[in-house]
C-alpha cells in the first residue's frame, strides 16, 4: 500500500504546523507517511498550486492526503479546507471559541506567530543566542555576571546544544563551562565558577554513551576510553553532589526535555518565541 | 480589569502547546494575558496541584482561566478538561478524527513529541548544532565540504543565529562566513568560498539597523558609523548580484522566517524535530 501523503501548509513559516503534525503523526507508528511542508502559501496563485499538488498526490496514491493547516488568511484557509484532502485546521479550530470566550474579534493579522512580534523580546532572544556562542566551552568567563545559568559538565556531555536551545527557544542567557581533567582532579569547584554557585547546572551522561560520542571524534584515544569516561563522569557527579549543583542525565533526554527541566529547576523565566 | 490568566499545561515539555497558544493569543492584541507554563504534569498529584492553581487564579481574578493542553495521558487530560477553566485541547482535538481517517488506534505513548523519537535523526540534529558552532564566523573552512549551506554577510548581519536555528530546527549543516573589509574591497568571492558557490546564501540588512546593532557593541567606532555600514552592505549586495548568490534582508524578518526562506530557496531537506 502507498504511504499516506501528508501536506503541512501555512501562509507563514509552517513551523508550528510542522511541530503539531509531527507530534500527532508520531502517535501512529504503524502508518507510513510522506510529509511535504509548504510554507509562505500567501497568494491565490500559490493556494491554487498547492491544491493541485494535493489532489495529484491523492490521485497518484489512491488515498486521501492529510492536510495540516495554519492559516491566518480566511479566504485561503477556506479554499484549502474545501479541497480533496482531509484537513486539520490547527489554528482556526481554536480561534472561534477563543473569540467567543474573550468577547473580542481576533486580528487575523498575518505573520504574528513566527514573525517579530515584540522587537524588545526579539532583540533579547538574539542577544541570548550570541551570548551562548560567546560563552561556549569556557570562553569569556568575565561575562558570567550576565548569565542566567552556567552549564557544567565533562567534554561531550551535551552542553553546547542545550545552551543554544535555552537561548533560542526561551531567551535564557546560558554559558557553558567544560570540566577538565585538571578541575576533576582537584575535586573543587573551578575558580571561575565560584561566584556563580546558584546559577550552575550540571550535565551528566552514561559512560557507554559518552565513550561512543567521543570515539566518533577521536577513535582509540585515551580521551575516548571507557575508563577515562567513567573516571571523569564519576568525579563530575561527586562535584555536583558536594556543591549541591542540580543536574540531569542527558543520555536519553532530548534537548527540549533537558532545557525544560533546567528552566523548571532553576525557576527561570520562560519567554516564548 | 484583571489580566486573563492563561495556563499552558502538558505532560511533556509543553513546547508545542506554548507555541500554539502563543500564536493564538497574539491574535488578540487588545486583551492582556498572564501566561503560566506548567510542563511535566505527569502524575495524579501534579494534576491535582495544577487544577488547584488554575481554580485559585480564577477565583482571584474573577475571570475563567484559559487552559491550553497537550496531554498524551487520557485520564490526566480528562481531569483538566473538566476543571474550572476554559480548556483548549490542542492535541486530543485532532487525535480522534485522525484515528478514524487512518483506521488505526493511536499509541497514546508519552514523550514522543519532543523526546528522542528517532536516535539517528536526533544524532544528526546534534551534529548539525555542533557543526554550526564549529564553523561559525569563518572558522574551520576546511570542513565546508560537509556544509548544506554557507551563509555570508558583513559583521552583525545576523549570520550566527540563523545558522544555529537552521541546525537546531531543521538539522541543516550550516556554516557562516563573514565578509571582511578585505573581501569587500576585492569585490571578488573570498577564495575559501570558491568551491561552494551553489551552497552560498547572502544576508543583508538595512544600514540604519546595522549601525544600531554595531553601536551597541562598539559605540562611535568607524565600524559602527553609518558610512561604513552603507559601504559594506552595498559592496556585499553587489557581490551577491555578481555571483548570483540568493539573499535575504534580515531587517524585519525573524530567524524562523529567514531560515524557512533559505530552506525553500536552496531546496534543502527540512527535517522536523
Amino acid at each position: 500500500m502507498s504511504n499516506r501523503p501528508v501536506f503541512v501548509v501555512s501562509d507563514r513559516t509552517g513551523i508550528t504546523a510542522e511541530m503539531m503534525s509531527h507530534s500527532l503523526l508520531t502517535q501512529f507508528p504503524n502508518v507510513k507517511f510522506d510529509v511535504t511542508t509548504l510554507p509562505f502559501v500567501d497568494t491565490d496563485d500559490k493556494v491554487s498550486e498547492v491544491i493541485k499538488q494535493i489532489n495529484d498526490a491523492g490521485e497518484h496514491t489512491g488515498v486521501r492526503p492529510l492536510i495540516f493547516l495554519t492559516f491566518v488568511d480566511d479566504a485561503h484557509r477556506a479554499r484549502l479546507l474545501d479541497c480533496g484532502g482531509v484537513s486539520f485546521d490547527l489554528f482556526g479550530t481554536f480561534l472561534d471559541p477563543l473569540e467567543q470566550e474573550l468577547d473580542h474579534k481576533s486580528s487575523h493579522s498575518i505573520g504574528v506567530s513566527h514573525g517579530i512580534v515584540d522587537p524588545v523580546k526579539y532583540t533579547n532572544r538574539i542577544g541570548a543566542v550570541n551570548y551562548a556562542v560567546h560563552c561556549d566551552d569556557g570562553l569569556n568567563v568575565r561575562d558570567y555576571p550576565s548569565a542566567d545559568v552556567i552549564l557544567v559538565g565533562v567534554s561531550r556531555a551535551g552542553k553546547t546544544p542545550v545552551s543554544l536551545y535555552l537561548a533560542m527557544q526561551f531567551g535564557v542567557h546560558c554559558a557553558n563551562y567544560p570540566l577538565t581533567d585538571h578541575d576533576l582532579e582537584r575535586s573543587n569547584l573551578p575558580p571561575a565558577l565560584e561566584d556563580y554557585r546558584d546559577r550552575l547546572f550540571g550535565l551528566t551522561i552514561r559512560p557507554e554513551r559518552l565513550q561512543q560520542i567521543r570515539q566518533e571524534r577521536r577513535n582509540s584515544s585515551r580521551y575516548a576510553s571507557i575508563q577515562q569516561c567513567r573516571y571523569e563522569l564519576s568525579q563530575a557527579e561527586q562535584l555536583y553532589l558536594r556543591y549541591r549543583i542540580p543536574s540531569a542525565d542527558t543520555t536519553s533526554l532530548s534537548i527540549e526535555e533537558i532545557a525544560t527541566g533546567i528552566i523548571q529547576k532553576l525557576r527561570l523565566k520562560r519567554d516564548i518565541y
